[in-house]
């Protein structure tokens, strides 16, 4: 095994990191290729920049995001976090009791780390299922959670959505919708409601996530419920900073839905490059991807490697020999280990899609070859 | 009573916010005075915005940050972070066990409550003293906690400082420095030391505070003991984003300790000012203060207005009158309600201070004036 812990998920992280770094300042930007779907980006004018005082910033970006924030995610009032985390971890801090229930209902788990972890630090009991048949309410339930789109970008169906909200409402129990990439995969890509018209008390959504925004959350929904989960906020230092509020209006202004709409057509024909060799790729609405468990079965020599080590090699390979970036070199701990290789964000729209097969058969390659030595393993994932 | 409890402070600083955005855009931004001595500020340089995105921004400037944070904290390796609270939350988080005991000491009391609110969060038992006489550690302590300087920048005793962190040590438990502002304050000011070189295993500092950096915090420290930290901090979103750690990068590239050595001096002069007419202000080591007790002192007229409410009315009138930003109007909750006008600030530097004077008397004049009467107080504080 390689990776065991969080621990050495950040030295990773850090590591790939350099190796980027080094690119940029070797190469250039140009010679990178941030297939993350999580690039986001940092659209600013440069005559707002003098704007980005500790308090007089949020005074005239809080104030413009509650109009555009509350048109793209419905709602009474939005919210700026620092990250869709810390948005998970203020609402479980303010809605959820030591001892009481939390239940998450989502299309496929497992779900994001962020949420059984908040429960667990203030002690309540956590239930998940990816089975609407097995989705119950028991007694005692502080706090019902959907996740709209998952990791892995499975979406939920729009009628096990509502049924979930109607059951939670009928005992008088709010609704956090988890709706990262969802608020924008559900909506533009499947024709789905926003999470408040559903009827969400709260939903949240990741502004780097198929849109040209900062990394950070947004959160929507009752003003009771903003007002309240904002007093944790401010308490526990979770709160979006000035320039990434600004940057979070800008990166909403300039959400196109056409690209997201574009690089759902696009990822069939990477898909029939790829299945030319490969047997375990799956189509993701935006993309290709590759599970940990599926990329075991692409190599057949043998080795001691865990799932996820081979999607952290491999990822690895991508990062250094092509300057590809997904998301298991740089992501923070607890991740998916799927490799995806989104095609929605700015840099994927001039790659030859040829090239791209190419190069991601000879990093396949590359794995197999060096995959029963674990030294060599080890070097590619942490050191430079 | 006007503001009872935490919603009440979250609802008045959106209301100062939404009052320095209309000076902003009716007059601009001449007309506004920031003297909290945390308006920080956001250097940034054209050509690296472009390289503000997700993996590829912390890449290019974690690193940078890395030297250039070291040369200004000491220690061994540094975090960014998106606040100092969300640092000291992460702290705690990391190195506290339930039922455990953390003991804190500090100049002055009340200590700072992110401290406290942390600790009850994960269920241990926290003491905190200002008598250094009175500063034990009792068995089972898992954190000891110094604060370097005070909210209303009282600073520490250098010899307290370092015989605190060897009774820790003596038992091997870590030591956590507060120095939010005290990182430049006692370091500059008083001549002393860094936190880390006096032996603190951690230390964290404010980057807006007396400084000309972004709202966050700066953690620097032991390398084991910052890469435990990160690991919370990666899991639940505390870290500093992008654009802010560019911002820090070059805030402490810009800090210039001859701004506070002259504010230190020009503090004299307002004081000297205000004591013509009042009994009650003290100095600071970079400008002067009066507390929300010593206020009411200065108030002849009969209400049942709380003594922190007083200051928060005044800094309403001081916003709304002179667009001066002083802390109990914009402060996050449970921030200290004490007004201080700080001169280490850039908004500071052109001001007379004759001038300022006579806006603060007229103001008090002002305050005397409606204090008897509540609905008028409450609007000035809730209505733009």
């Amino acid at each position: 095994m390689i990776i065991n812990n969080s621990l050495d998920e950040v030295k990773k992280r850090e590591n790939a990191l350099s190796i980027i770094k080094n690119i940029v300042e070797t190469k250039g930007r140009n010679f990178l290729f941030d297939l993350t779907g999580l690039s986001g980006g940092f659209i600013v004018n440069p005559s707002e920049l003098s704007l980005l005082e500790t308090y007089v910033g949020p005074a005239i970006f809080e104030d413009a995001l509650q109009e555009v924030g509350i048109e793209h995610m419905g709602g009474e009032k939005v919210l700026p976090l620092n990250r869709t985390s810390s948005g998970i971890l203020a609402t479980i801090l303010s809605l959820v009791n030591e001892n009481s229930n939390v239940v998450h209902y989502l299309a496929k788990l497992p779900a994001h780390p962020s949420i059984p972890r908040s429960c667990k630090l203030v002690g309540a009991n956590y239930f998940e299922t990816d089975i609407f048949e097995e989705f119950k309410i028991p007694d005692n339930t502080s706090l019902v959670i959907i996740t709209g789109s998952t990791m892995d970008h499975q979406v939920i169906d729009e009628n096990e959505f509502k049924q979930v909200i109607e059951m939670a409402h009928e005992k008088n129990i709010p609704v956090l919708v988890d709706d990262a990439s969802g608020a924008r995969l559900r909506t533009v890509v499947y024709n789905q409601k926003k999470a408040c018209d559903l009827g969400a008390d709260i939903a949240i959504t990741s502004t780097d996530k198929l849109m040209p925004g900062p990394r950070g959350g947004l959160m929507a929904g009752r003003v009771e419920l903003i007002d309240q989960i904002k007093v944790k906020v401010n308490q526990f230092g979770l709160e979006a900073q000035p320039p990434v509020v600004l940057a979070m209006l800008n990166g909403i202004k300039n959400f196109n839905e056409d690209n997201l709409i574009k690089s759902f057509k696009r990822k069939d024909e990477l898909f029939d490059l790829l299945s030319q060799k490969f047997n375990n790729f799956e189509k993701t609405p935006t993309g290709v991807m590759i599970t940990a468990e599926k990329l075991a079965c692409e190599i057949s020599t043998s080795h001691n490697l865990s799932d996820n080590d081979l999607a952290f090699i491999l990822s690895f390979i991508l990062l250094k020999d092509y300057g590809i970036i997904t998301i298991p070199a740089v992501g923070m701990p607890g991740a998916s280990a799927t490799i995806r290789f989104d095609l929605s964000t700015t840099d994927a729209f001039n790659l030859n899609l040829n090239d791209l097969n190419k190069k991601i058969e000879s990093s396949f390659d590359k794995l197999q070859s060096i995959v029963s030595n674990e030294e060599k393993c080890k070097e590619i994932v942490f050191t430079f």
